[in-house]
């Protein structure tokens, strides 16, 4: 049977069941389901009035208003930081939607994005520097945000286009507290919770129903496969990025070639080479072997992540760890940045592959980022299949109990004001404003297990005043990098330059109000396992789409075994979910990674090449690549709703796909909307 | 502190635990367990009076007799066919112990090898024929078995030295219905059930007692890790050893460079160039994906062998495997051929891994034999890093039906004559000659769900009466397998030749009556999956060490899902498993298919690498390759029994994990004979 009789046969199918539907009844049923304009051709599940979910309306009323005033809420936050919220629910939280829903176009590729450009193409890395702006700032620290200001009479003010991205505490902990309820809001709790069964249900009766139809699309489309469409590892620490016997073979390499190299200086000042020091270790080169590097994580590491960290020192040993995976040392990095570029030689010969490794700036001193741009630049470790994230470790309690740090606004005095600065003036540091440009994020890490002394409030103490030896709370420190980026972001867009998303971990362990800060400050997260616990919130990621970069591997070795791993089923309701490697040095045994976490997670949960095709396509969509590529990999349409947006010549995942998840959006958005006009 | 203090302190906390069960005891229990010579030191559990195992005396004699009963049943089946039987039970069977127990050696490195040689050396192959053999054999056929005969006065009678390795059917049938008892035996499975759980206990005690100080062994073993030990393949098909994207990537290639080449003729007998033949299919070689090769198992085929099998055609066609995975066809194999020297030359440079795989006869033809050697001859399609084995597939019903066989004789003769013939006279086809050096065993091969029409009887028809077009039982195939191939090999010996194991797939599905099969005639098995439903057989797979190449991702394809396959728990009990692939072409997504196996069971089962050097050095031992590359691979004295075969430097399995394995097995093995002994 050819595929279009055979698509045909299916729309007669739905056909057959409508009319039975009627004849059974008696009487005609309206179909409530919405069903884009586009057509694509396959089985719907059509539910008679399933807009009450089995909920009181007084509940239901309820739940819908406080659901999109979250939305609401989010669709503000996002503006304010510049980064993305999906076309479908802004048009529902800006009343264009369900109104226009049926002016939607018919499928042609034609792009209209409004969004603001993030980025700047890969093609202005290295370029001459722009010449000192005409328009002055003056930058200036109050409470712990950076203020942007200019001339006005005699003083100084926050500059008029930047005032509206300013966000004070006190309207953060407010909007906090508002999204914080919701987690406790009892039938709210039950609703989203029959609504997130009611999407697993309707992707199983969708498999069951259409699934050879799906396969189908995929077939016929020439070339393309899960071997070529692009896939983007979007959560991948840069220091273990390479797997451990990658690093080992490195190692071995280095204690041949550069025996009598000065690598380091001991306490006493003393210089030390590599012999010596492996001297010291009482290690022949020969003899290194992965057990004696030690690195992979083992049972042990079970809900120990302290056990975790300490993995990142081979051979247990700290100077090694100095030495060959840290940017800033006695040699400048320089192994780091070798191994760096083996590891995107590798990645570039995958082709199909790309990253989003993290490096780290830990806000201790105000030359961090000077040196690690230094390193950067110095050693062009840099590739097309990659772009770096920054991330912050949650670790002044240790500055300040060492006595680096003061107080809680130096250390973000040393994270945010040489951004501010070099965004000012690219002249005042040319290196750090070049590697700004290959930088697209930045991400929040730490064992988020760690009891947390106290919740941001509203008398929590001001940064200066903030000297206390415990650690400040995850949304404390979220508050200020939101804050901080919000303002900068809208400074970079001022001087032509790119801006950045914030992308934490976030809900990995802990408290599940860290998901609260993720859902009104990230653009996406890494992790959100525990979205599971707090029904509200997982539906809300649901309906704002937040990309939620997901690692079960890590996970297994850490806080959660994969068999209660919640991935498959976010991907079954229709979350914006991605996989990704996080640690290969402790996690992965192949050569490659991504490729690894991908057929484990296949096997283990069956998932359809049509499936894997969808985790690709959301992890070049949540990643930080710039648009012109996007549009290569995912067709230039990309950013247009439903199946406008997909070319499954690109991204091999079926039309029918999209449109079903497109259209169960959609209702889930009209069944809201609808049900926050009923009476009292 | 320092390893040796360690492990006095281990030994000390053993010596803290005697003293305090005789003290509070109140006196001095004996200890009963086993403790080897050789005196590695690590905490060790003990049990006092452990041998009833909460069975009553009766019931535990009769347990003892029936399974060690069976026990020298196998070892007269291993010896008639010339294959391994493990020295530890070798020892007790033939009743050296447990009274020499106490002889036993302190480790020293020594080889005392008493077993058959199987293999002449990989620098045997190509050397010159040997000249026509002074003894001269005749070579008849009955009730399908070959007959070796040599002159005595004026007829042919069964050669003398060969008499002793005929089997009868009779005999068999009545050792595989005493073996069967043993399946039905209430009591004794009782009994056998509860020592494995007792197995399961005292690995998951041991491990948490002596996890650290196996780590530290395998860490203070200078070079050696999981990467560089060797790996054996024991379980893969050779025209599904290449992964989707490797068969794609060569199509795509000979499509390029081989368009005008006759690879094919039509049913009407026209020839077909390569180009012509995608005409027909209507697919440009750009074009091509794995999707549409689809040859990928998927959610479809689990519970469905059938589909499985067509999942061998790629994009569906019979022509394209005709063409590219099969070694007889219109262009002799040749990119069959070229195909497996991919593989081969990806295996060599990964350097430590080897795999066995299958290439089929079928039985259909008597001049197969001679068109597969000459297809590897020719070719020149070896490697060190493999070694062949042929599988049968079990397929005469089909070729009765459609008239290529009349009875299961002529399918016997096609399948054994040329062997025996070749044997008699290399010269008579030297390419088959040189060929079989390069042979180590025989696989059978089938859907073993299929339902049997009716088991092996004493009345099933003789070979040449056998003309039904019913399938022959497991049973029935097995039996001629065996009892030709015990012919063959002692043939074999006495002509300095090598000679064959028997190594099928049994217990993947189907009735546990094929894991008795497998008890009698098989060296080690493929799967064994179905063994815990019969926890007798279970055990004497234990008792008997049998190999069992497990294959985790093929069994959650297609019978079991990963998450109730019983490797981990077979693995704690001490059965003799390895990690196979079966079949990249179908299950694996990435460059390292026998990686990413292991890979996965050590992510769902938390395997440590101690667990996993053990699996490897498991395969080792069940592979096919040579003895003295088993020395190379695994240190000189590989076939002594416990820490005595263990040479950590090369196997990185610690002396602690082989003692214990060592020290459980011979204390099972001594309650047995102890229970044997009970009085009535």
């Amino acid at each position: 049977m050819d595929p279009k009789s055979k698509k045909e046969e299916k729309a007669g199918l739905v056909a057959d069941a409508r009319e039975s539907l009627q004849l059974r009844a008696g009487q005609h049923i309206e179909l409530h389901s919405y069903r884009d304009a586009t057509n694509v051709n396959y089985q719907r599940m059509c539910l008679d009035s399933e807009e009450s979910a089995g909920v009181p309306p007084k509940e239901l009323r309820s739940a819908a208003r406080s659901l999109i005033n979250a939305l609401e809420l989010r669709s503000v936050y996002m503006s304010r930081i510049g980064t993305h919220f999906p076309t479908t629910t802004r048009n529902f939280v800006d009343g264009k939607y369900p109104d226009e829903l049926r002016k939607q176009k018919m499928k042609s590729k034609k792009t209209s994005d409004t969004m603001y450009p993030r980025e700047v193409s890969v093609e202005h890395w290295g370029a001459p520097l722009q010449q000192t702006y005409e328009q002055q700032f003056q930058l200036r620290r109050a409470n712990g945000i950076v203020e942007v200001t200019q001339k006005d009479g005699d003083g100084w003010r926050i500059a008029p286009a930047l005032e509206e991205f300013y966000l004070s505490r006190d309207q953060f902990y407010a909007d906090y507290t508002m999204v914080n309820d919701l987690l406790a809001d009892g039938p709210l709790k039950t609703f989203c919770f029959k609504r997130l069964s009611l999407l697993n249900s309707r992707f199983s009766t969708h498999v069951l129903l259409n699934e050879e139809l799906e396969n189908e699309e995929q077939r016929n489309i020439s070339h393309r496969d899960f071997y070529n469409v692009r896939k983007v590892d979007n959560h991948i620490h840069a220091a273990s990025s390479m797997n451990h016997k990658h690093l080992l073979r490195f190692m071995k390499k280095k204690i041949r070639t550069d025996a009598n190299v000065v690598v380091m200086k001991d306490k006493s000042g003393k210089e030390v080479t590599l012999s010596e020091l492996f001297g010291q270790i009482n290690v022949r080169p020969y003899d290194l072997s992965v057990d004696m590097l030690d690195v992979n994580a083992d049972k042990d590491t079970f809900q120990r992540f302290d056990r975790f960290n300490s993995k990142y020192n081979p051979i247990g040993r700290n100077e090694l760890r100095e030495i060959f995976i840290k940017t800033d040392n006695y040699m400048g990095g320089k192994y780091f940045a070798e191994l760096m570029l083996e590891v995107f030689s590798d990645l570039e010969e995958s082709k199909y592959q790309q990253m989003e490794p993290r490096l780290s700036i830990y806000g201790r001193a105000t030359d961090e980022w000077h040196k690690l741009a230094n390193w950067a630049v110095k050693n062009n470790v840099r590739s097309p299949n990659a772009r770096w994230l920054i991330q912050v470790p949650r670790l002044f309690d240790i500055y300040c109990t060492k006595g680096i740090l003061a107080n809680f606004d130096e250390f973000l005095n040393n994270l945010f004001m040489p951004l501010f600065e070099v965004t000012n003036n690219p002249n005042s540091d040319p290196q750090l404003h070049e590697f700004l440009l290959q930088v697209s994020g930045f991400d929040s890490v730490d064992d988020e297990s760690k009891t947390e002394s106290e919740d941001l409030t509203k008398d929590s103490p001001k940064p200066a005043d903030y000297t206390s030896k415990k650690n400040p709370s995850y949304a404390y420190y979220m508050y200020y990098m939101y804050a901080n980026l919000a303002v900068l972001n809208a400074f970079r867009r001022l001087r032509g330059l790119n801006a950045f998303a914030l992308r934490p971990h976030c809900g990995e362990a802990g408290a599940v109000s860290h998901l609260s800060i993720g859902f009104l400050t990230s653009e996406s997260i890494a992790h959100g396992i525990k979205l599971v616990n707090a029904p509200a919130l997982h539906y809300l990621y649901y309906l704002a789409q937040i990309g939620i970069a997901m690692s079960p591997m890590s996970n297994n070795n850490l806080f959660l075994t994969y068999e209660r791993n919640p991935m498959p089923v976010y991907l079954k309701q229709g979350l914006n979910v991605s996989l990704s490697t996080d640690d290969p040095l402790q996690f992965h045994l192949t050569k490659e990674p991504l490729m690894e976490e991908y057929s484990i997670a296949r096997q283990l949960w069956k998932l359809t090449f049509c499936d894997m095709c969808e985790l690709a396509k959301n992890s070049i969509l949540q990643s930080g690549f710039e648009d012109d590529l996007k549009m290569r990999w995912l067709g230039p349409g990309f950013k247009e709703e439903g199946v406008l947006g997909n070319d499954i010549a690109c991204s091999n995942v079926p039309d029918v796909r999209v449109s079903f998840r497109h259209e169960t959006l959609v209702n889930e958005l009209i069944n809201l909307y609808k049900a926050k006009m009923l009476p009292k």
